[in-house]
């Protein structure tokens, strides 16, 4: 047993930063915390770590270095302002955002470090927002589905553009020197863990949900060669390793990663770990029927089931993928706060900004009060949440936002309003594909960034008819990550145990009111209606729109006779 | 034959202003102007001229004093302006937004005016905007096609909410003891001239266009009692009234309306004429297959054709409607800069506002810059143009906007470019139901304000593949009431002969790129499936959205509980 004094460490890596945060193993008290931006960010239109060069569209790279500064900076932060000394951390835990992928040589050391890869995009870091493999996942599913592959169903009929298969056929068919450079495709959640214990371990997690580890086997290399005859030694060579169950050690801190943290060197590190996933035993909603929706930028929901059932439209669904010896189920939507703040960013007149500037609130909270004093379908509009695509339940990032019912009289919070619905309607759509699936939603836990947003709480209340709990712990997935951590560190029996003394939420934070769910549930006829047709092949207008706009942007130059129009 | 010096006056009543021009007879040349703001403007929300009364959603209202000041202001102020005698002058002609109607006693006082209805909203003018007779538009248009009328196929099968019929049946079933107290349903165009003239006469083209006038009969008591018992009697007892054509002479001014407009008693007043009609002339534009486009707030198509035909969708064919002799087309799109407007307003950030005003040039100037630097299809946008409703080719004032194609790297100018774009979409599918119709439209002429954007019209021309022509005068509504003046006073045989002179155009104008028409034909084609499963009833999510709008905003007061959560 640990001293009772003894704390853990849990570090999630976010899409622009990652946080450490010091917890104490006997009650989950969160003791001191630190943030550290990556140098690089999200580079989505240049290359910024190289000279520039110009990215096309839907891409979305990072830095590995990145990462290993934030254990360099967060962690001895995090430690300093607990006031916690080094010495009574019994183990480090971590999580990361997924599907987010690192080519590397043998040794681990990620292709963009080697000076003769550094100009090339391929060498780094496809974030899971990388969407540029929309065409290689068509072909995946497409072939899966002409040779019944028994796996596909396990991922609710389609493979995503942002997983694994997809963005590693890519990286082959459009850098083919480069995949033949590569040793291994690795997940940043393993890689990470390389970098702690200098063990290479795949965690059960990535596997299953964006590697199509299903039943102790990836798809097969006769289904690779069929894709691309050079594609057939991907599993083989590039990522079949080791797989270690969630709660595990990998192994234990090295001398190097203990030199860049302040550690002690040979404490306990966790199995790597996704940022969504590590926050339900953070909410202590581990069980059957208890959703977890992680709302940030996007949202990604997870929950375990007893069974064993095809979800149409889920992400996936794994053994032992949240918990070991449950069925983890993931669903999730690609775009949230970040279309709010698209929005925000980009659709907002300058009046609103004096006012919100004036009152000191943000946009945010300016627009929201103006819409929250709007009865339900008094904006008159309904919106499809795909600006970012959608992942469940059509998983398709070929899609794109749309709204409708504009007026001369809409108003920029009418807008907005229907944005926040429109997010609550997907999460509805997703729930009743779980529903009507045979894994029931009792109960709707949220936990992430948007928590803030009393408002937008409400109207998934409203909108889903279901109570919703929410997440004691405002760092719900460092939190999840030392969790992880005090079980590799032997502290507890498993992740349940651990989560119900370390974790927590707040049950019935927001009770539907049945007039406004009635209300809403004409306008979610609306939604799903447009949803189906848009989104199931009736009038594939956003895919046209989406090669339309490649094509014309792969052509500059030839506008100026337009241009020359304005300026005589 | 007039002196040489002879002058008219041509008078514009437009949405928000009325504008007199001095112009030459023997040439056209256009001597001087002067605007008169309606103080009432349009009433729209409140009935700011009596009590500010809340108005519902839909309506729109103006007063008819405000257009008697126009007279007397803007008349003198452009003779003066112009260095004039009045002496000099031999006609006058005016022309109206339409349909726009006045409820009045039998001497042409309106209801407005007499204390007893002063608070009754439709005491008021209805202007041609006011939306909010629907319902009975639709029921008119259901009683014609189930008895197949023989008149509905003249107005491409639908009588719009905004015409003489749906607006006076609401007027009846709205405030029925008012409509009793009415004597008279007159449009604007004709009542401006009965207080000019002190003779009531309906001109041909609203009568035709507007009130269902077609070879010398209106729709028969038979199909209004029908309608409504109480309907019965509209034609006999508030509509029937003596009909003249464009060009003649209504009656000469009388002592009261010189003393008003500093004009000679006696001269020559023309009938009534509409503002979109009267500019055909004034482009030099009435011949077969020279259509027309007023394009302002919202856009008006004419067209004369030489065979009688039904147009689907067509606002209307009236024989003589445009000039006397020739069967007139017209056609619209009742949104158009108002779209543009609404945008600039309410959906561009601030930044682009400030960057605007340091260049000193305005947001539409700035985002048409930075939209015309795009490739054609290259924001991978499409838009709806349907704010304000679609006239022409659905007649549904329930339909409203839609934009698709959004992600997170869509910006403002996107989002503007996507909206121009629409609005010329609207107009190639006008065309293109006029030439599929035996009525083929031959070379687009330009009119209006939004002829200053070069880049719009360039994007006109390359949408519809035809070449514009643009009208010489900045003034053509006007422009065109002086030469129906000139007419009425006798200086010319008819409007044709007056306008060879007087008006004018620029042929070819803007010149189609082939490639980027071939580019629109794919994108207007995306446009044309939405609008027929939006507009045809395939989806009829607009008109459920109005609805369920329309519901919640008679229901105020029971979103506390929202506005509760977001202040706690």
């Amino acid at each position: 047993m640990p001293a009772e004094d003894a704390v853990v460490i849990g570090v999630d890596f976010g899409t622009l930063s990652g946080r450490a945060l010091v917890v104490r193993v006997s009650d989950g008290a969160e003791l001191g915390t630190a943030v550290h931006e990556y140098e690089h960010g999200v580079m989505d239109s240049q290359l910024t770590a190289h000279q520039g060069e110009k990215l096309p569209p839907d891409w979305a790279l990072q830095v590995p270095a990145d990462y290993v500064s934030v254990l360099k900076h967060a962690v001895p932060e995090a430690l300093h302002n607990a006031g916690v000394s080094p010495s009574r951390v019994i183990g480090i835990g971590t999580d990361f955002t997924a599907c987010t992928m690192v080519p590397t040589k043998a040794d681990g050391t990620p292709l963009n470090e080697l000076d003769e890869y550094a100009g090339r995009p391929h060498a780094y870091v496809k974030l899971w927002k990388h969407h540029a493999a929309q065409g290689q996942a068509d072909r995946i599913n497409e072939l899966a589905h002409s040779r019944s592959e028994p796996w596909i169903g396990r991922y609710g009929g389609f493979i995503s553009s942002e997983w694994e298969f997809a963005k590693g056929l890519q990286l082959l068919e459009e850098d083919p020197e480069l995949y033949e450079a590569m040793d291994h495709w690795v997940e940043a959640a393993d890689w990470i863990i390389w970098q702690l214990t200098g063990e290479y371990v795949r965690n059960a997690c990535t596997a299953g949900y964006k590697g199509i580890y299903q039943d102790g086997r990836y798809p097969s290399e006769d289904f690779l060669s069929a894709l691309n005859p050079d594609f057939s030694g991907f599993v083989r060579d590039k990522l079949d390793h080791r797989i270690g169950q969630l709660g595990s050690k990998a192994g234990t801190l090295t001398a190097q990663a203990a030199e860049w943290t302040g550690l002690p060197e040979g404490i306990a590190v966790a199995v790597g770990n996704v940022d969504a996933h590590v926050t339900a035993p953070a909410a202590d909603a581990v069980e059957p029927g208890q959703m977890v929706a992680i709302m940030g930028t996007s949202t990604c929901h997870v929950m375990n089931g007893e069974t064993l059932a095809e979800v149409p439209g889920m992400c996936g669904v794994v053994d032992g993928g949240i918990t070991a010896g449950a069925y983890g189920y993931e669903a999730g939507q690609s775009g949230v706060g970040d279309i709010f703040a698209w929005y925000v960013d980009n659709q907002v007149p300058g009046d609103y900004a004096a006012e919100a500037a004036e009152r000191g609130i943000s946009l945010h909270e300016l627009l929201t009060e103006k819409a929250a004093a709007q009865e339900v379908g008094a904006h008159g509009l309904i919106a499809l949440d795909w600006h970012s695509g959608n992942r469940s339940v059509l998983v398709d990032h070929e899609l794109s936002g749309l709204i409708l019912g504009q007026t001369l009289a809409t108003r920029p919070e009418d807008g907005y309003r229907a944005l926040l619905e429109s997010t609550a309607f997907g999460t509805r759509t997703i729930i009743e594909a779980f529903n009507s699936s045979g894994v029931p939603v009792r109960e709707l836990v949220v936990a992430g960034g948007l928590l803030k947003n009393r408002f937008l709480m409400q109207t998934y209340a409203d909108v889903t008819g279901l109570e919703i709990s929410t997440i004691t712990s405002s760092q719900g997935p460092a939190l999840g990550s030392a969790i992880h951590a005090a079980v590799a560190a032997g502290a507890y029996e498993d992740v349940h145990t651990a989560g119900s003394v370390m974790g927590g939420r707040t049950r019935a934070a927001y009770v539907p009111d049945p007039q406004r769910t009635e209300a809403y549930t004409a306008l979610f006829e609306e939604y799903r209606k447009l949803h189906d047709y848009f989104g199931r092949g009736e009038n594939d207008v956003m895919r046209r729109l989406r090669a339309i706009r490649r094509r014309a942007l792969s052509q500059p130059g030839s506008d100026q006779i337009e241009q020359k129009a304005v300026e005589e």
